[in-house]
């Protein structure tokens, strides 16, 4: 890597931590009055968005990029309308810093408040999505972080555009200068250089493939919230009843299934299966789902559906297509160790009549979200109702599941004395 | 590093992740009888304890370690009975698994608790002291957390058999095995290993120094909650009480200088200074302290007391010693920036009778303990109340300052419908 792009980056992080000391000081009222002027400002500079995108979607054309990639490239003035508007209900949304997470007495009766604070720089490393641009920046500037965004080549006349009309409209109503910052370069070598910033840099988050994700947690020296694989079960207990188990089984595979929150992996208890699964392989297969099964749920389908004999890879694949691997298992405990030990800890399901059965479920399964008599696609941060979301976190530490504008924050803690000494 | 001792960490870790599910299912009375039966094994073990110490305090005498190393491997009957009278105290701290933590309605109505659950496992990296192994597995046991301990060579003998007599006495009181594991490689070839065993080992807390922490970092690809340096500051504001500005001082930088909530740099206001400074200086000075001071310093201190010129290298050194760098600042802004820029963002203390000057410094400084009127050295678990400390985080992540049991733990979302789908 060049010494050229590790000065450039190590500058734009150290003017990112600038910037975040003025944003943090920012109150509510100044930082929904930037939103508002961002929403503004990309709709005043539509024109020179959009051909700065027919720039992304012209080499797009020639590097035959898929159809939905292309989908997933297109801004249209329809797209940056919704874009402005999201941006407005961000500004809507209570502002999650200086929130006042706890008071207590410590030691000789010192006052102690711990609130909420912004985290500081945040590096949002990406991929070919520009509407991620906005998003990200515009969720952080909300909870007072300074963002340094590393979006894809596909994207990249895109991004500079979208966030030059977010600097542009954003600094007018006050935005604090380098509070958001585009990286020009888009090859893998500024990742590795983002993610070694400690002291800068305080927090990488990466949306994309696996690809990304491993070169982010390979070369990263500062804290990391992650999302891996999305690959999440259905238990049908003994007890499930058939008609919710079909819905269910039919929803959170075929609704959307490209999305992490879809299931890759069906289990049915040994008991109902007989009953149970023929019905509900019916259901999938008139959906078009493809059905790979383990040997026991082969001999209960002979005849009703075709299916296609399982591997072990199939446990452990996000198919995020109209596949599904399907189990019988001997027990709860069964499903419950498949599930920890095949799943990637995102969302999983049981349906069950049975309360205690839900119950020893929902205690170990070791996932974001444990759901019962449900579907899992409801693992989002507008369906849980949070307002904004910027990515799920598969990650344990700081934050879990959908991640919303609190999950953005920090504490600290303020004491308050009247000369205490140890 | 060996293929042997890579297999053997993966073992570790794979029945630590094995153990960690059996120790979240256990209940706060399960937890607390196995932490009674750990205390009494301690001291029915002690003559095993006390002879394993023997050894590595005579290996510590052969290689010449300091007085302070030896005092601080060194174990004793009164140290061992006080070893266990904290674990007692442990067990009588609430459980911090199982709090509901919200409970919201999501889309259609969904029923959705958001709910505290142990980390998994967690690898535990330090240096000399025997306590660690102790402390460290009954806060994370107490957590419902899995351990993988791996102490320093200095005090391999007893880190043996202080966790061979809490897993013997842990067993037989229901203690699932591998739920604490000591590695018994202590050279630095293990600590890559433990940090890259993402999916298995949650989370890895160092504790140590430098070297230590820079090993941990540069080859983590599992979260890293650590304490890198205490450089903390004590700031007189112009309306500084004089009394309490020295009481402070002194006890801020003398109590225990040795320790991270000790400052290393005092600032005082240009206007308060000619008065303030040679008072507080004698003070300091009386206790042995050496000031390393800035050029007005020296001029305002000059026939005062004695001092050596400060560089910028003074304003970044965690001097662990009476030592103390002395700067003159013009107003509070230039404080807040020199604590920002040269800080390490851990504890830090304003003296002033104005308290709108008070909450500038509280909002602006970023450190994780910001304190007026009080000394630094209340930056503490026990200090705070907490009733056990882990560690003290200078990350922003997940834990920042002290982290109690409560730090210790996850949360994951159970989510209860009655056949929702989207």
């Amino acid at each position: 890597m060049s010494d050229d792009l590790s000065d450039q980056i190590r500058q734009l992080a150290v003017q990112a931590k600038t910037a975040s000391r003025a944003l943090a000081a920012l109150d509510t009222g100044d930082k929904n009055r930037i939103l508002h002027a961002i929403a503004e400002g990309l709709l005043a500079r539509s024109a020179q968005i959009l051909a700065a995108n027919a720039r992304d979607l012209e080499a797009a054309a020639k590097d035959e990029l898929s159809a939905a990639l292309m989908d997933r490239l297109r801004l249209t003035p329809e797209r940056l309308g919704q874009m402005a508007e999201d941006v407005r209900q961000v500004a809507d949304l209570p502002d999650p810093v200086g929130t006042v997470l706890d008071t207590f007495r410590g030691a000789q009766e010192i006052d102690i408040r711990k609130v909420s604070v912004p985290i500081g720089v945040i590096a949002i490393i990406f991929e070919s999505r520009p509407n991620v641009t906005i998003d990200a920046a515009v969720l952080c500037l909300k909870s007072g972080n300074a963002t340094i965004l590393r979006g894809g080549k596909e994207a990249i006349h895109s991004n500079l555009a979208l966030a030059k009309a977010l600097q542009e409209a954003g600094e007018a109503a006050g935005l604090p200068p380098h509070a958001v910052q585009m990286v020009a370069n888009t090859d893998r070598s500024s990742v590795p250089l983002l993610c070694g910033m400690d002291g800068l840099v305080d927090l990488v988050i990466p949306r994309g493939g696996h690809g990304l994700i491993e070169a982010v947690v390979s070369s990263a020296r500062v804290p990391v919230i992650k999302h891996y694989d999305g690959i999440c079960h259905l238990y049908l207990d003994r007890t499930a009843d058939p008609a919710m188990a079909s819905a269910i089984a039919v929803n959170a595979k075929c609704q959307r299934p490209g999305v992490c929150n879809a299931v890759e992996t069906l289990l049915v208890h040994a008991d109902a299966a007989p009953e149970l699964l023929p019905q509900v392989a019916r259901a999938l297969a008139a959906e078009g789902v493809e059905l790979r099964v383990d040997a026991e749920a082969a001999r209960l389908l002979d005849g009703v559906v075709p299916t296609v004999s399982a591997t072990e890879e199939d446990w452990r694949t996000e198919y995020l297509d109209l596949i599904l691997s399907v189990r019988v298992v001997s027990s709860l405990e069964a499903a419950i160790d498949h599930i920890n030990t095949w799943g990637s800890h995102h969302s999983d399901a049981i349906v069950t009549r049975d309360e205690a059965t839900a119950r020893a479920f929902l205690a170990a399964v070791d996932s974001a979200a444990v759901y019962w008599n449900a579907s899992t696609r409801f693992t989002d941060g507008g369906q849980f109702g949070f307002g904004a979301e910027i990515g799920i976190s598969t990650d344990k530490l700081h934050a879990r599941g959908p991640m919303g504008l609190p999950e953005l924050t920090s504490y600290k803690y303020l004491i308050h004395g009247h000369g205490q000494t140890r």
